[in-house]
Order: structure tokens, then C-alpha cells, then sequence
């Protein structure tokens, strides 16, 4: 197993949640684990990776259609959400998927709403006063009970595992995970327990210290992108091409978020073009077109999943 | 205030759930009601309810469109699912509709889900393994713990109160609450603490005792029909204004499941064409068509609300 140095994790890359791609830091001596990987030292490997799998059957039909046809090579689900269940039907279907988890702590839009999957008098602190999440990350950073976000991360593991979904890694809905130290460190450790990578954006490397546990399970990825509030819908393919063009050797993530605009999608973020449904289904539209696979062909950029990943960390599934 | 006695209340009539409408018991007596109502002694008052709102986007959008149109005048809402903050809001957008609370201690779909209001450790009778509500009624009939039913009711009362719905009356989902005398006393009961009127099917009837605590807040609600499982989608108006020669002078409830034929609607109802997406889109057509308001005027059978009904009893909203 691979020695990851606080320093040398330093090199993943994204400013989450921002409109530009951060590009600005660019892989290091990163050879060894696409090697590592079965791939060429300077391989660039890229993981284009779909969210929020679960929240809505738009999301799901979009998300799947991308999944089955290798648009995308890899997905997170959000646990808590209504849809999950056909997310696990859709997962027996095609079998082999690489689904993680978008461990959820929020539930952001207006007019539709989710809770926990823990009892709720056991995560009281992470529910408003009407039993929902709370709409934004920052109440679940300030008010957030560490052992109760532990207990809800794990009830999301242990429900997608019993529903038939094998996860390949975790990630966190909104970044709720990376906001403080110690959801962080929480995020972190049910990783580690769970035998589970964990994706963690350039910001959130601030939150580690000197005694963090880092170990085995956090390997670099570099030149994070994805469309962020504000992103110019006329200019969305070559936002993303041009975001190909910064993918260095190593592995890299790109970020998607796909839907279909139809109306359930547009009832579901009403108010909120950002990560609408004419904003994620533009992703779609991108991930799809023959441009930007033959952009991809052209840069010699291979995609790859965190399948890949906790088979080298950890010897795959549990 | 009236005096309303077992025999009296047993000519509320349906055959819940079945294909074919109970026309078999027919009002007698039942002029009183209609004019301390307000209207002449022989009026035939139709109660036009809409079923299920809540549960998906495609059911509250076609649903309200009725609502305000005129073209229904009653509907339920089932608080427990995802889209409940959607009907709060639309029914803010336009105030006084006449809404109740579609109580709900079940989740039929297969890849759908939604569990309880109440914290899942109080209710644990209700759940199943993953969590969520069991698809179907017997379970709840034999295994549903009674004080959580009366638990979870309650908060489901509660939590619509504290969205800003002024519900109006009561009923039961899947007709849950009407399969055991058990369940069945806490729903009247359940109705009669929150002075909301309650719905009672005829096959209910055979639930009450002779200790049962029927008051004012039950009165008699005849000639009730749905369509059903098997109902022929070829003759689909032909059925409900057949139904329509059967309403009797009195108060009568015609229960209706409208929705659009859309994908979320197809994907909430996969694999059961029964109360799917093209059957509630056929109920929607119907109420909407020149041809069935014809009928009704034909008839002249005047539409009419349960807040007519709880003013009556209760004297109106707390």
C-alpha cells in the first residue's frame, strides 16, 4: 500500500461549488498510481462523474442513460431521497455500475423535501422544525452533532448496502462534509470504517491536521471542474471541453449533474436555475455529444472509476 | 346539533376498492342534512374528491388544476410524501380550497418511498426493514401498533397545521384505518380531538360497536364511488356518469385519482396499471370534460365541500 503525505494529498484539486475549473495545481509524481492502476505512467485518467442519483426520477433515467452508454464512468446516490429504490433496480439491471454514495445532510429545494434515514429523535440536530434537513450547509455546520452525522452516514451506508447497491466510494451532497473540521474528520473515518474512498476537494485539505489519520484510502485526484451558480448556458459544451483541455496525468474528476428538463425536474427546483433541470440537462446533453467524447479521444484521456480505485486501496468490496 | 345513530350512519354508502359503485343503499331521511346546509330538502350535493395529492408533482399539478377550475371540490393530501411543501404552497396561492388530510400509513409504490412524520423509533410497527412504510394494508391491520397509528396520525395533523394547511376533513389512504375496529375507533377518535370531519366507507360500518362514540361529527355520506382495479379504460366516462344516475338526494362522494400521463407519474406507478399514470389522467379528462359537467347540470347536482360540512359540526376551523 501506498505512504499518502499530507503534502502530497495537497495536489487534489477543485474549488467546489465555484464556476471556474481550478487548474492551478497540477499533478506530481502521481506516475505511480496510474501505474498502480494497470495504466501508463503519463495515462490521463479521468473519473466524469454523475451526482445526485436518487433525488428524482429525472435524475435517475438521465443518469442511468449516461452510466449504461459510458458517457459517464461513474455516480453517487443520495441515500436518503424517495427514489433510492430505483436506483437499486436500475443498479440490478446493469450490473457492474460504479455507484458510490452522496452522503446527503441537506434537502435544498423549496418544495420537496427529505429526511434522514435514522430515526429522527436520534439526529435531531440535523432536522428543522418541520423533520426535513434544513435546506443549507451552513446550519448543519454550526449545529450539526458530530456523532449524529456519524450515525446518519453510516444508516446511509447500511441502507444502500441492504437495499443491493455496492458502493465503490463516498462523497458529500452540497460538501456539507467539508465545511468544518469535524464533520470532516467524521466523513473521513466512516471511509476508512466502511472500507470506502472518499472524494475530498482541494478546500478541504484545510481541514486536515497534523494528527489526522490519513492513510491508504485517500489518493490524489487533481483538476476537479464542474459547472458552478452562474455558469453561461450558451457556452456549456466548450465550458467543458475547455475543462478538458487542464486534465493532466493522474487520475482527474469532473463533476456532472444530469437530468432531463421535464417538468417533474423543473417542479423540483423551482426557483433555482442553478442545478435546474435545463442546467442539468445541458450536462446531459454535453456528456453525450459526439464533440466532447471525441474531444476526450483526441487528449488521450481514459475514464476510469473508483471501482479502480478501492480495488488498488482496499481489495474491492467488502 | 344532530343525533346521528348506527342505522342512520349505515346508509353512508361504497364498496371501497371494488370495480363497481354501491348504489344499492340509497338516502332516506337525509333532507334534513342537505338543508341545514343550506340548500332545498331534496338537493343532491356531490361531494367531487381528489385523492392522493402530495404524493407526486404530476398528482398535485393535475389536481389543483381541477381544484381551481372548479372542476372537483374537495381533495386529500398525503402528508408523509416528498411533495407535501408543493400543495402547502399552491394551496397558499389560491386560499380557501377545501382540503383534508389523506392519513397515511402506507408506501405502495415499488421504487418510491416514504416513511412516517413521527420519529421512526415511535412507530416501528408501521416501518418495514428498510425503513419505510410496508406497501400494503394487511400488515398495518395486523401488525400496526394502535398508539402509534394514533401517534403517527396526530403528526401528520400536526405537521400539515405547521406547513399552513387548514385541513377540513379526514380520510384514509388505501382505506388503512378501515380494516380493523381497532384502527378504526383511533381514526374517528383522531377526528373528532382535531374537529375534522371523517370519511367513512360503507364496508366501515361493520366496525362500529355498540360502545362506538359516534357523535356529531359523523353524518351520512351516500352513493360514494371510484374507479377500480380492472375498470375498463375503453368507457372510462361512461362509467362516471353511469355513476352520476345513482346520486341520491343528500350528500354524496364521488372519490377520483387525478394526475398527468407523464414520466414521473409513470415512473412513481411502474409495473401497475391500476391507479397509474394513464388511469389518472383518464379521471382528470373526465371531470374536465363539457360532457360530465353537462351531466352533473342535467341532474342538478350542485357541488359541495367538507368545510360546508365541518362549519356544520364543528362550527368551522379551531
Amino acid at each position: 500500500m501506498q505512504e499518502i503525505t499530507l503534502k502530497k494529498f495537497m495536489k487534489a484539486s477543485i474549488l467546489f461549488s465555484l464556476l471556474i475549473i481550478s487548474s492551478s495545481v497540477l499533478a506530481q509524481n502521481a506516475t505511480s498510481i496510474s501505474e498502480r492502476l494497470g495504466y501508463d505512467k503519463d495515462a490521463k485518467l479521468l473519473i466524469l462523474h454523475a451526482d445526485d442519483l436518487g433525488v428524482a426520477h429525472s435524475v435517475n433515467d438521465a443518469s442511468f442513460r449516461a452510466l449504461k452508454s459510458g458517457a459517464v464512468s461513474s455516480a453517487s446516490i443520495m441515500v436518503p431521497c424517495p427514489w433510492l429504490l430505483e436506483v437499486a433496480e436500475m443498479s440490478r439491471e446493469t450490473p457492474g455500475l460504479d455507484l458510490g454514495l452522496h452522503l446527503t445532510l441537506t434537502a435544498e429545494w423549496e418544495q420537496y423535501k427529505w429526511d434522514g434515514v435514522s430515526p429522527s429523535s436520534e439526529i435531531s440536530s440535523l432536522l428543522n422544525d418541520e423533520g426535513y434537513f434544513y435546506d443549507n450547509t451552513t446550519v448543519v455546520m454550526n449545529e450539526g452533532d458530530p456523532e449524529e452525522v456519524r450515525r446518519e452516514l453510516q444508516a446511509q451506508i447500511d441502507l444502500a448496502r441492504k437495499v443491493g447497491i455496492q458502493p465503490t466510494h463516498l462523497d458529500s451532497h452540497m460538501g456539507t462534509l467539508f465545511t468544518s473540521p469535524t464533520l470532516f474528520r467524521v466523513y473521513v473515518e466512516t471511509g476508512q470504517k466502511n472500507r470506502l474512498p472518499v472524494f475530498v476537494p482541494q478546500q478541504a485539505t484545510a481541514l486536515f491536521t497534523d494528527d489526522f489519520p490519513i492513510t491508504d484510502d485517500i489518493i490524489p485526484i487533481q483538476t476537479v471542474g464542474m459547472a458552478g451558480a452562474g455558469n453561461n448556458l450558451d457556452q456549456w459544451q466548450e465550458f467543458y471541453i475547455g475543462m478538458l483541455d487542464n486534465i493532466q496525468p493522474g487520475i482527474n474528476e469532473i463533476i456532472v449533474h444530469l437530468g432531463h428538463d421535464d417538468d417533474e425536474l423543473q417542479a423540483v427546483t423551482v426557483n433555482h436555475p442553478d442545478f435546474g433541470a435545463t442546467w442539468r440537462s445541458m450536462d446531459l446533453k454535453v456528456v453525450e455529444s459526439q464533440a466532447f467524447q471525441q474531444a476526450l479521444q483526441e487528449r488521450n484521456i481514459i475514464l476510469v472509476t473508483y471501482r479502480e480505485i478501492q480495488e488498488l486501496v482496499y481489495g474491492g468490496d467488502e
